[in-house]
Formats: C-alpha cells, sequence, structure tokens
C-alpha cells in the first residue's frame, strides 16, 4: 500500500468501527494522505432553535474529517484542542462538504485545516484540529 | 418575569423549536441569567472508531449550553466562533454535564465559558463560546 | 513552602529569567496556586495601526500570564494552544490587568482561563491557554 | 491601483502608523491580495523564562501579518477572535516568517489562515485568525 492507500484503508476502517458515521449519514467522499473529504444532507434533527443546520454539527462534520486525517498514516491519534469560526447559516436539506487537510506536523502534534462548504459552494465555516498521536495503529 | 425565569424560558423555547436537544436526548438541568447546565447520556451512536464518545458529541452538548445562555435575555444571538480542548475520554453509557456561564458582554459581543464533566466529577472538556447578537428576540 | 508560596517563587524566577517581563514592563501584581494576576501599562510602542493596543501585546500579557500559572506547581510547562476573543479597544496609557485561572488538569495537559481587563473595570479580551508539562522543574 | 498594489500600501501605510511594527522589527516582505509575510528575528527581549521565544511574540508576529491581510482591501478591519497552536521552541537569533492568506469572507468576517515558519524551513506554530470589518477605510 501506498500513502494514499493506507489513508484511505484507515479512514474506511474507522468510519466502519465508529457509530457515529452511520448516525450522521456521512459519506466519505475521497481520502488521500494528509487529506480527506466527507459530506453530510443536514437532516431536520439536526437544526437548532433558529431553523439552522446545529454549530455542533457543523462541528461534528469538520472533526471526522479531521479524524481521517490525522489518524491516516495509521498512527493512532486524538483530538487534543479544536477551533471554528461560524460563517454562515445552514437550511436543511443542504449538502455540507468538509475538506480537510493536515497542514504540519511536529513530534507527537499535528495541525489539520478544515473548510466546510455548502452545496452551492459558499464556504460556511473554517476549522483548525490540533491532533497528538497516542501510540498503536488503527489497521494492523 | 425576572431575568432567571426569562432565561429559563427561552432555554425551553429553544429547546422544543429544536431538533437536536430530543435527537441528542439532552435534558435542561438548570437555567438561569447567563448560566445553563445541560446533561446528556453518552450512546453506541455517539462513539467514535476508538470506541469513545466522539468529539463532535462532547462539543455539540457544550454548544447546546452556550446557546441557551448566550440568548437567554430574550436577544437573539448566533455563535460566531468556539474552541475547545479536549482533557478525557468518555465512555458508552456515561452522564456528560456541560456547565455554562456567561463571563463577558460587551455590545454585540459575549463570551460564554463551558465545563463538560462527566458523571464521576472528571473534566473532559472546556469549551470557549464567541457569540454575537443578531437583533430579534426568541419569545414574544 | 506551601503551594501558594511554591506558586509565588516559580513566578518571580520566570519573571527574573525571562527578557519579556522587563521589556514590557509587567507587573506581578499577585500569583498564589493556580492563579497569577498581571498587569501592563499601554505605551506608544504597543499600538497598531488604529492607534489602538495591538492585539498581540494584548495576548502577550494574557499569555506571560498563563505561564506564571501552568509552571506555578513547579512542573515545567510549555503553552501548546491559546485562543483569544478581543472585546473593546485600549488606547494608550491605560493599564491592562490578566486574571488568570486554571480551571482543569488531565495528565500532562491543563487549561487556564484568563480575563484581560482595563482599569476602569470593563473586560477587553477573555484567552483560553492549553498547556502541556514537559518533565522537569523551574526551581530546584 | 489593481488590487495586489492596494493590498500592499494598505499595510505599508499602517506599519508607518504603528508603534509595533518598528518595536518588534519588522520586514513586510511581500504583501498582495489576500497575502502578507512578514518576518522578524528573534531578540533577547523577547525571550521566555525557557529562553526560547515568548509565545506572546509568535502570536504578534502573526496577528500583523493577519493584520496586513484582512485590511488590504481598504475596509478598515478589527481581529475579533484568534487561535494559536505552538509546534516548536525557537531560539535567540533566528528569523521567524509569518505567511498569511485570507481563506475566506462572509459579509463583515473574514478568516485568515498564518504559518509561521523558522529559517531553517520548520513549522513553529499555526494561527488562525477572525476579522470583522468595522466601516471606514486606511487610505484615502
Amino acid at each position: 500500500m501506498n500513502p494514499d492507500q493506507l489513508a484511505d484503508r484507515v479512514a474506511r476502517t474507522m468510519f466502519a468501527a465508529e457509530g457515529t458515521g452511520a448516525a450522521w449519514g456521512l459519506t466519505i467522499e475521497e481520502v488521500r494522505e494528509d487529506y480527506a473529504r466527507v459530506s453530510m444532507v443536514v437532516r431536520a434533527d439536526m437544526l437548532n432553535g433558529h431553523g439552522f443546520a446545529h454549530g455542533g454539527m457543523i462541528f461534528a462534520l469538520a472533526d471526522s474529517a479531521f479524524a481521517y486525517v490525522c489518524n491516516g498514516a495509521n498512527h493512532a491519534s486524538m483530538a487534543a484542542q479544536a477551533s471554528i469560526v461560524f460563517l454562515d447559516k445552514v437550511g436543511e436539506g443542504e449538502t455540507l462538504i468538509a475538506e480537510a487537510e493536515e497542514v504540519a506536523r511536529e513530534g507527537r502534534a499535528g495541525v489539520t485545516r478544515v473548510a466546510v462548504v455548502a452545496g452551492d459552494g459558499r464556504t460556511v465555516a473554517e476549522f483548525t484540529g490540533y491532533s497528538r498521536t497516542l501510540g498503536g495503529t488503527i489497521i494492523d
């Protein structure tokens, strides 16, 4: 396996093992070394009291893409910290696409940038994740 | 209504209007002026690929408590930005309690601190939310 | 030495060793276990192009208070990540006070909250710092 | 003036007006539309108690590059919030280069990503700034 194939297999292994991917209707669009693109359709059970996608679900989508990226070299990792800027409202039925890329790595630490874009191309959130490796692997 | 009663009524109105509160099994434990405490039990459909509560769900719980607080004076508000530090893993079946308090307000901006604590008392995450008022109200 | 005395001695040792405390005119007002209060007067060489205190200096003051707190138990620590919300402008000659408190600790990780307040009592920034211990001590 | 020339002129106008650029020895390496690269040499008066560049100075450099970028279309803007991940230590005499790019804009809000790199090419920090326009301009 080359690094792109490894990253893809790690992400699909994580997706199969997790409860959230199916619960949230995530689709892994593409995964390669240091990169993942994941989509989700906003459902009624994801709306806040104002009738828009809850920030928690926008974060959850971005955080999932981040998790696939930071574990992608098959070094088990965890999110230590994350920040998100919310830029626009999202309505029910819209598709959200999280595009994640690891931009830096130093020792056990890594930084992944994620843009969350709606189906019409507007950016709705910008996320930054800080990961640390734990020791251990995802796949044998 | 005094400010504590108003904050409580705003939070319960938001909860009734949102899809997420019921979907995530949130319980509003207490709401008063500038304060909310909200709990959630971690279910199998909230677990990540490592078998622990997904960071997106821990964030979503904290973000919900933040939303009840920053709208609590009945000025419709939105999360503009949020940050979270993840401190410990959380297993299936554990109860998480998010305790949120608004610590600063200036013009349209507000800052709310949220501690997420497990049922055994250990702190599992620290969240900071930055809100901006939109104009408009939650209840008439 | 009790924990309050130790924290105070660590902070004063760090202050004596660092270039920044003197360069920025910092005053250590009070340090005790898990707590530090540090002040600074805004000078002309700290102003941005709009004529207000540069965000970098407001951050630097908060980050200094954070450093005194997260090293205060004499476990050498470093800032791994920090976030700041800027709430109000600050003019030349104003005194800024950073009040820092460690709110959580788990293993090597710690979270410190810092409020930056002007001399007239208004909150101008809210800062959150995430620290990790390195091994080693500050004082023998 | 085209957008690249405008951005350059805005940054140089801000630099001339601010106290910090000269105080910190900043050099504007390149500015164009939505982009700035700024450098600084780490001096003894910028070191923390561990003998490395103070996080406040690393932030201040990144925040300056962010300010040049978010004001670059000549719409006066302020930093509302910023986050930074610290990845490596920096010694006295090292040159730091902050490379800033605006990655999203929506209404009054903008998001700028900044990488801080040392002279030997290693990434020492990743910064994200959230700006809001104020009304008004930098140059006539």
